[in-house]
């Protein structure tokens, strides 16, 4: 059995870089062979699992420095119906690659914006002077460095390796502890993914939306997993795209949703809010910087 | 009395609009002259204010469709001091500006990301197969549209008619409700701005950061609010950048910092959080399409 996984292209993107590592793990746990198919945007790689292209995708939700992939959340909540088989946490380290013989002659970084804004503290202190040019994908620009040698692009070793272009510097975003979290998404019932989605998942992502303008709309969501123990490690605002002032809310807690105190949670929850999309139950996979 | 106010350049951003705005508020309301400074991005507008080079900065703080401008965020927390004297709340109405004589001809698209992003459906309806890039700021690429019929830039009406461009279509957004929030802001104490910003505040932005790993931690501040009967009209999390799964919280409630209700809610606060930043108590002046 092959199965097809869609992720932000072109290949040697960070996303791409978790893929991989997520296909030779299915490979190696499973004995399942997978094969990547890139696509432009993140809302795109959904969609292609949403209208049965692919069968799962691998998409970012999380930097532990610039915070939500709003596209993410924003596109799972449209399409509606996706699940998160896993969750996979994998450290960034970033490096600037260019044909400059010396940092002195680099006139323009290329970069998506999130690399960019990982290292602005690196470039201000190096490359106080250079333009800085964002781009859809980290990759995006390695294909002008070798025409004109005054321009860099941020990316990750991979990528460098990848396209056969020279490392400049190494390890260059602003604080050593950069994680970004992934999740592999796929429709709620494919049997590929039955056989290998987690048992025991340790989280649950879900979000909902709350009457406007109500006075302590929130708190009583957060009331009902606090009073039954519920740890929720993480909770994000997006706008409803109605009217400014109106939000959903996403939430991921820890805790499995068929677990008695989460069906109890759930139930309650209910009261308080207009609609709700459970996203699913899955366990995290760490990455270390070895399997890179 | 003549101040300077940072924004977002160059002149034809939505930012500078909003800065225009004031500007003439200013000079209507107060007899105050104001004269305008760009800066190439948000952190540089509120750096001006913090070293003092200008007196007061508008930066955008949260669009209806796109969420919240999280440089704008980070920077106010990193700057430490900044405060609020100002919301501005103001409709934005996207135009797509080329020299091409029909959308046919069109192959290229520059905006900055969040014009993009909302205009998104759009230009998967009526430019489907063209490449979009994103920019630093709207009106980036106004300077390219004459030497290349091919390209065309989402920006404001009021941009097209700065630079002398032609407006192929307008009121490109895909959601009619699209409005913008911008923060002005300045140093704590600064004359001119005392003599100017508003007595019987209505609202209050802070920030702050909880204790790490804590179940419930964000529940006991939201708690206090409610207790007493103090209305959140907002709350962001952003990542504290020192590891995935830490956060800052940031909160908007619909009271002054100086009323007994508040002078409580933050004395009580304090118990429950690590850090606290108070970002200042404002009223919101909103702009109509036709002061546009």
């Amino acid at each position: 059995m092959t199965i097809s996984i869609a992720h932000l292209g072109p290949p040697g993107t960070y996303t791409e870089q978790a893929a991989v590592f997520y296909v030779n793990w299915l490979a190696k746990n499973m004995g399942i062979e997978a094969i990547l198919c890139p696509y432009p945007s993140i809302a795109q790689s959904l969609q292609a699992v949403a209208v049965g292209d692919t069968q799962l995708a691998v998409v970012p939700v999380e930097n532990s420095l610039e915070g939500s992939v709003t596209m993410t959340m924003d596109t799972l909540w449209q399409l509606d119906e996706l699940q998160i088989q896993f969750a996979l946490v994998m450290p960034i380290v970033h490096t600037l690659i260019s044909c400059a013989t010396s940092l002195d002659s680099i006139k323009t970084v290329y970069s998506h914006p999130q690399a960019l804004a990982q290292c602005q503290g690196w470039l201000q202190q190096f490359l106080p002077n250079v333009q800085v040019i964002p781009n859809n994908s980290t990759t995006e620009a390695l294909q002008k460095l070798e025409q004109d040698w005054t321009i860099a692009a941020i990316a990750s070793t991979r990528a460098a390796q990848l396209y056969n272009l020279p490392i400049l510097a190494s390890g260059i975003n602003d604080y050593p502890e950069n994680c970004t979290r992934f999740w592999v998404v796929s429709q709620p019932k494919t049997k590929a993914v039955e056989d290998i989605s987690s048992t025991g998942a340790s989280h649950t992502s879900l979000a909902f939306s709350v009457p406007a303008n109500v006075p302590g709309a929130l708190l009583k969501p957060l009331q009902v997993f606090a009073q039954l123990g519920i740890n929720l490690s993480r909770i994000e605002s997006r706008p409803t795209k109605r009217s400014l002032g109106e939000y959903l809310f996403f939430i991921d807690v820890e805790s499995n949703a068929t677990s008695a105190e989460m069906l109890s949670a759930l139930a309650d929850l209910k009261k308080y809010i207009e609609v709700l999309k459970i996203f699913g139950s899955y366990n995290i996979l760490p990455i270390t910087a070895l399997e890179l």
